[in-house]
């Protein structure tokens, strides 16, 4: 058997989503065989990437600075707001390279199987944000169960205010996870988005 | 997108083997979520495992302390030793828990078409160990055409020293990867073994 520290690097490996334990063994036996500086460079990637991250204070998106790039970018619309279940669904919608409004992340969809009500997700920090001119609320919650309540949910909040809510379209396969779809079926989706 | 320690982590990880671009960036968002201190643990491991990882004066196996556990472990048998080409076949063989004598790792194997000649593996190592009470050579080389062309070139270098040398029974898929086989496989092939 590896020794200690080795063993340990494969056990650590192991516990990233989708790697097993002979793949976390490959990478690991990939990792002690390439040069030192590119360890360190891993190495330090993951611990810098991670001491870093905080969630921009304005959409709740995993950033290292606040606000965040997007945020921060003068040049985009601040009349839309899409919203968003997780930090990884705003690189997807991005690299549709035609939605230039902000976002809002939720980090979470309702789910009362699971205990999870309006109060443990961002819905709050959303309301507040509706003040500053917002014109548009495009939900791009998950087209599952969990993804339709919530968008139901903060349509109900936010129609009676006056401001437009849509809903990007079933163009997504139910049940799909929005990180994994194409850049096409997402760009359909947002082209066909109905009022709520 | 991203900014820029997030985007590198998820740079980072996609030069592992077996990662592409989508698990790289799933893999950075789950540790941008997980606790600091996991986070930590796992670039520590990945930096100490790597830090501390050299070749075992014996053998040649990976491993951070010298000699290896397997060379220093006085309960396994000194007059067998099992050649392989990879530090990560090591395991693999150990998985059995039925050999029990002593490992010897190559770091490669005889390819003309690659430039990989006698001078560029541990052949001359391996040699020098066979001095010291070795009763028999356990070629476990891929049966692919590299390593069955190194087990023949070991085994015309040993076999007129009068020790007995053995290439593992191929039970094991030709064209597939030692690493990889499964126990039940990998022991068929140990028994069946014959003298070359």
């Amino acid at each position: 058997m590896p020794s200690e520290p080795i063993a340990r690097m494969a056990a650590q490996l192991a516990r990233l989503p989708g790697v097993g334990p002979k793949s976390a063994q490959r990478m690991a036996y990939h990792i002690l065989t390439t040069p030192l500086d590119q360890a360190r460079e891993l190495a330090e990637a993951i611990w810098d990437g991670r001491r870093s991250a905080r969630l921009c204070s304005s959409c709740g998106d995993l950033t290292s600075t606040d606000p965040c790039p997007i945020c921060a970018n003068a040049r985009r619309l601040r009349n839309q707001i899409c919203v968003v279940r997780d930090p990884r669904d705003v690189p997807a919608i991005e690299r549709m390279h035609s939605y230039e409004g902000l976002y809002h992340v939720l980090h979470g969809a309702l789910s009362p199987m699971d205990g999870i009500g309006p109060g443990d997700i961002r819905i709050r920090e959303l309301m507040e944000r509706l003040a500053s001119g917002v014109e548009e609320v495009i939900l791009a919650t998950n087209p599952d169960v969990e993804g339709e309540a919530t968008a139901s949910y903060i349509a109900r909040l936010i129609k009676p205010m006056g401001i437009k809510v849509t809903r990007i379209a079933r163009g997504l396969p139910v049940g799909s996870d929005l990180e994994y779809a194409d850049e096409m079926t997402l760009s359909r989706a947002f082209e066909g988005r109905l009022e709520v």
